[in-house]
């Protein structure tokens, strides 16, 4: 017996019907926003996520040789890909140029309850436009793709990297001996006793950061101006009122804590998260950012999201969501022998017009092929008998009611669909 | 500027539109025949692999390792994950299972046209069911899927690995050094130049030649009575006479060459080709096979194919087929920064009822905003401009007419989708 790979999973047909759900909700959103589907491969060069995240990533990476020596590795994420690809070719195309993503990462670290070495990202990427509406339909657009999966709890938090930033150096910049990654770190994993700790360790002066703190929990859009100055808040303000008004989003709050923790980010940086899920809530990260000149490409402006789609499978699941059951339309069984020849022309008639449709393979007697028929949810149960083929008809049985009726073959396909 | 690793490719829009569409197609089909969709890891333990084909696999694989050292391989193909799968969770399903997979597939060789290091396959694999109408149920399934997408040229030929042994033995075991896996190869490949030397030096009789020459080259199901005894005879005929009269197949022929080249295979193989490709015009490959039992489960019978996905779309557009177009349903342009507001309340009621719908994120005039929807081959326009907004209504441009029509918004999504 062999085992599948540690953090890796299977997925039943239940789990596939749960999930091509979600999926299609997710790429009907997408598309409904003007956003088309691209794929890249599922390994990239090594280089151009160490060239995106540092050496540091290489520890989380499964990565192998090509045939000429040259190093893969499986991808932790898509948006350098995507960018890859649109350096690579897309760069003519006319803007704002919209694409969205479906595929599996790999994450060569501990699996832990949600956490798994293969996991699905769903996302989009917006290339050539920054407006304040371009930003907030960005945003609105991953908001909507969550709830129309129908996951009814989910906040919505907006910071800006760029205020972030602007409130180290004016208050700790001074103090602090390396750059800001090391506090934003913290920052990002909302660890303030070790933020603190940090003060007390650099000398941090109390007003300063009594300061920083302030801004850090600000959580009305208000307060925020007493912070950053007008023209930079002014497109901060103007894209969240976008978010509340024009786009309707309720539970949206400034949530000046988000850090990402990804040196390519900068100015607006969102988050959704779904509180039910506890301490692994977050669902989906985002933000504008710049990639494209680092790889080669003439500068343009960038922004874009992924949503963690195992995730929200899970929060559906929390929040016990009727996903759609897998079923099996019709089940037909030959009653003898000689029955077989037209069993199957009456299935494959069935099938062409889209009817899911089985037939009994095995030549079991009717009570087995009842009892496999309930247990694969069959709607009904056809039975091709001598007798009833002689008036080109045949005997169907619901199986929810028990109820049994005779219906003509020419009328069969038809009569099914509307039940 | 990074490279995308070799062999493998990104797909633009415009290619994912058509992916979509035969994905669609195919796994309709599917599931219209009762089967369900099952999905595994894109790596597995390398030993899932060599215990299949063998240690020579290794060299076609790529490998890797993990934390815990164990080697890991990415699957070159689905039988094995659906096998390993089923031994491991799916054992007390009820019977027939019949299960489906789309994936993408890896192997480390030479990039060529129409092969790729990473390459798409579908399939299907049939659990615990091998009558005649089994069997040829999962042909014709395999069949129809590749109909169904619109391809217009392909044959389907059906052999007997069976058969191929049993003469093999009756005609050339004596004289073969080694076992038929020599020789099976050569057939596989359809290299008759090489089996000729291969009887020279091996000292065949001329009689025993002419015998399996004449066996590999039948071609109507008659003839094959000559070389077969009856009762094996008779289970193949019904077979291929099902396929023939019941599931309505014309262009079928026996084969006796195909060899498949896989320890594992036994009894009935199939292929499906567009012969449109030239040499590489194989499309599909499957048949009976035993893995079950040497994977640790409880004997079984099982059969089941894979589809080239890629090639299937390569045989597509070469017959030139329509693929449907990537396309905006709707690109909305505020007249003025006030309409700002106005049209994305208009957008989102539009996107709420599944019409695509872009909004101009770039503030630029009519002109260019006209000409960006023409590249998106957006069927309509859409002006909000301040007088027509006074009376509820927007102006509507038909790109394709270029007429211009005045709606009121309350009848805008239900007018579009009309159109």
């Amino acid at each position: 017996m062999f085992n599948i790979p540690r953090g890796t999973r299977d997925f039943s047909p239940v789990d596939m019907e749960k999930r091509k759900f979600v999926q299609k909700k997710m790429s009907s959103t997408f598309e409904s926003f003007g956003y088309k589907e691209i794929q890249t491969p599922t390994f990239e060069t090594l280089e151009l996520f160490t060239a995106k995240s540092g050496e540091s990533i290489i520890d989380e990476l499964y990565s192998f040789s090509d045939k000429s020596g040259r190093e893969l590795a499986l991808r932790p994420e898509l948006t350098a890909p995507v960018m890859r690809f649109y350096v690579d070719k897309l760069q003519m195309e006319p803007k704002p140029l919209k694409l969205f993503y479906f595929g599996n990462c790999y994450r060569y670290d501990r699996p832990q309850k949600g956490r798994y070495r293969e996991f699905t990202q769903m996302g989009c990427e917006l290339i050539g436009a920054s407006t304040e509406e371009a930003i907030a339909e960005l945003i609105a657009l991953a908001y909507n793709a969550v709830i129309n999966t129908g996951l009814k709890n989910i906040n919505l938090r907006v910071g800006n990297l760029d205020f972030l930033k602007n409130q180290f150096e004016k208050n700790l910049s001074d103090f602090f001996p390396n750059s800001f990654n090391e506090l934003f770190r913290l920052i990002d994993k909302e660890d303030f006793d070790e933020i603190k700790n940090k003060f007390n360790e650099y000398n941090v002066p109390n007003n300063n950061q009594k300061n920083f703190m302030g801004f850090l929990n600000i959580n009305k859009i208000e307060d925020l101006s007493n912070y950053i100055e007008n023209n930079n808040f002014k497109r901060y303000k103007e894209i969240f009122n976008l978010l509340k008004n024009e786009f309707s989003i309720l539970n949206i709050i400034p949530d000046m804590k988000i850090a990402r923790g990804l040196d390519y980010y900068k100015g607006i940086v969102f988050e959704i998260d779904a509180p039910i899920l506890g301490a692994e809530k977050q669902l989906c990260g985002g933000g504008e950012y710049d990639l494209v000149e680092s790889f080669g490409g003439k500068d343009v402006p960038t922004s874009g999201f992924a949503l963690g789609f195992d995730r929200i499978i899970l929060a559906l699941e929390t929040e016990n969501f009727s996903f759609p059951v897998v079923k099996t339309d019709v089940y037909i069984v030959p009653v003898n022998e000689d029955m077989v020849r037209k069993s199957i022309e009456i299935a494959q008639i069935l099938r062409n017009e889209g009817i899911l449709t089985e037939l009994d393979l095995l030549k079991r007697g009717i009570g087995k092929s009842l009892k496999y028929a309930n247990s694969k949810n069959a709607e009904k149960v056809i039975f091709v008998g001598p007798d009833e083929i002689k008036n080109d008809s045949v005997n169907v049985k619901d199986m929810k009611s028990g109820d049994q009726k005779l219906i003509k073959i020419n009328n069969l396909a038809k009569n099914l669909k509307n039940n």
